[in-house]
């Protein structure tokens, strides 16, 4: 089995956005792939260094929200990124192999920090694509799920590898270059119709929301502003419910949209079609979180035993790599 | 007792300028401070991970020459930087605490980047006052034993520390603040004149040369070019031999300069005093060198549990900071 490196900084809980981006395709991904999923706290940490009670909550909250969907820890390997000692050392290690103008130049990054509106870039978040490298390679994870955006730092990491291996390999090779598994992942807009979702624009629905939240949300969710009474004819296009018909109520979106279009459908029953949808979906999330939330320790199990074995394997890379190195006594 | 935290670069053996300048001052502190040494192969790679078996070597040439000087194992403790996983952990959670500008306009980079020839820094290299921080903190050191030169890289660190403390402390000191315990170090010219001294200059005398190298090397020293014969008055303040008659032969200094400057004393004379003055010092060295040559298995052994003492410790460190910043589960 291929293994595949995949994961969530643990900045907070998770929304529909990740479950359309990433998550649905993991729990898919996992029989077919060695599975480790990392909880990338020391990543979350480059953004949110000073909110680190924030980064703790989210070790749990992402955790559960990646059990709830489906992963199985009789499957899969989650662990907590910071109790891989290997990944710091990796990290020290390929910070040689590339250069500051190589990053500073990097399209994502520019694009992230300005998102993030840093003028002035800590050291840590300028090299996180090298931390990234090792998060990735530490395992010898043969893919990782990316979307478009990602490649950059999956290139880089590739460059790194191959700086490696062709510096210390000897024409062998010492480090796996890992590759995009490249998913088609539709990118879910906000409730508000904002292209980016997050919690500080409050326009995300959660995988952790009850049914009535997910209501009340759907409920208020901006639709096309010109229908203002349900004989108007709709345009599906620049509405928002039905972006998320098309993620969520698939064989039924081309029908509404044609309803929405020939005024046969109202936008109260529309909502209503697609909140029941989504608390379909959400159904046996929630049962699998009550389990969770109830027996907390067999999460922290679950995490412990995972970073075990991670480190166990990080720990022989790192061997492995100091031998390539002559770094060693 | 205060631990005091200092260490070489692994690049190669040390020579009389490292002894001038550190070593000497090394062998005196080992009985006032709980002394913490470092052989820096992870530092030696950000300029030399070109040449992974010089570093390698470096290692054991580097530990023998702190042996073979007079630091006692039973006293000190050696330990090998890629050996210690803290030190890489430490670095990742600094880095997020010192900004890119602080690093590229830091003098001392800017220095030494130029004196290696660097116009496109590696991540690692600008990185590295971030590394040292870690290397000092891991083990709690209160004091460093810096020159001058070095004390912008301890401000930064302290730096570093101060915004730790502030970010995670809740008012508490989490993280020992280092000192700088300034020596005044003469610094030790090459053989040629040259003030910069080194393998690539061909212009050292090694703490590891014979009798006959030291006698050579002292022999073909650039002297006053002016003084052609004996009769001729000499200018000590041009001459090498007078800075290492300084250095070396410290109560006869004054004499021989007034002879030099009254044509009382010849070169060839002069040079013989002084070889014989640097051989006397290197003696016993050469004993215990050879003592450690024949039982390099011992040298390996203490460098292991100096290791493994120095891992504990900062393992320690380790979890105190990262319960600190409520990383943990
Ligand atoms: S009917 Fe549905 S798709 Fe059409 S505007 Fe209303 S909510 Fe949007
Ligand atoms: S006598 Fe000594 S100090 Fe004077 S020029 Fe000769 S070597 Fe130098």
């Amino acid at each position: 089995m291929k293994r595949i490196l995949t994961g969530d900084r643990t900045t907070g809980k998770l929304h529909l956005g990740h479950y359309v981006g990433s998550l649905q395709n993991r729990v898919k991904l996992q029989d077919e792939y060695d599975t480790f999923i990392i909880l990338a706290d020391i990543q979350a940490l480059t953004t949110h260094f000073e909110q680190p009670e924030l980064i703790n909550k989210g070790i749990y909250d992402v955790a559960i929200d990646n059990l709830s969907v489906g992963l199985d820890p009789n499957k899969v390997t989650i662990f907590l990124q910071s109790k891989i000692s290997a990944i710091a050392e990796l990290t020290v290690f390929y910070s040689m192999l590339v250069s500051v103008n190589s990053l500073r130049h990097n399209p994502t990054i520019k694009t992230e920090a300005k998102q993030y509106g840093y003028d002035d870039l800590s050291y840590g978040f300028l090299g996180y694509p090298v931390s990234q490298t090792a998060d990735i390679t530490f395992c010898n994870a043969d893919l990782v799920p990316v979307g478009e955006d990602q490649i950059p730092h999956i290139e880089l990491g590739r460059k790194i590898v191959r700086r490696f291996n062709d510096l210390y390999g000897n024409g062998r090779v010492i480090i796996k270059e890992p590759q995009a598994l490249i998913s088609e992942t539709p990118r879910l807009i906000g409730m508000d119709g904002n292209s980016k979702m997050g919690k500080s624009l409050g326009n995300a629905i959660y995988l952790s929301d009850t049914v009535e939240e997910v209501n009340k949300k759907v409920k208020s969710a901006v639709t096309d502003k010109n229908r203002i009474s349900v004989k108007d004819k709709g345009n599906p296009e620049i509405c928002t419910i039905s972006k998320y018909h098309k993620a969520f109520n698939h064989e039924e979106y081309n029908n509404i949209c044609e309803m929405c279009k020939n005024a046969s459908i109202g936008c109260v029953a529309c909502k209503n079609d697609l909140s029941k949808k989504i608390n379909q979906l959400l159904e046996p999330f929630r049962e699998r979180r009550a389990y969770y939330e109830e027996n907390i320790k067999e999460v922290r199990d679950i995490i412990l035993t995972g970073s075990q074995k991670a480190n166990m394997i990080g720990n022989e890379t790192v061997d492995v790599i100091k031998k390539a190195m002559s770094i060693h006594i």
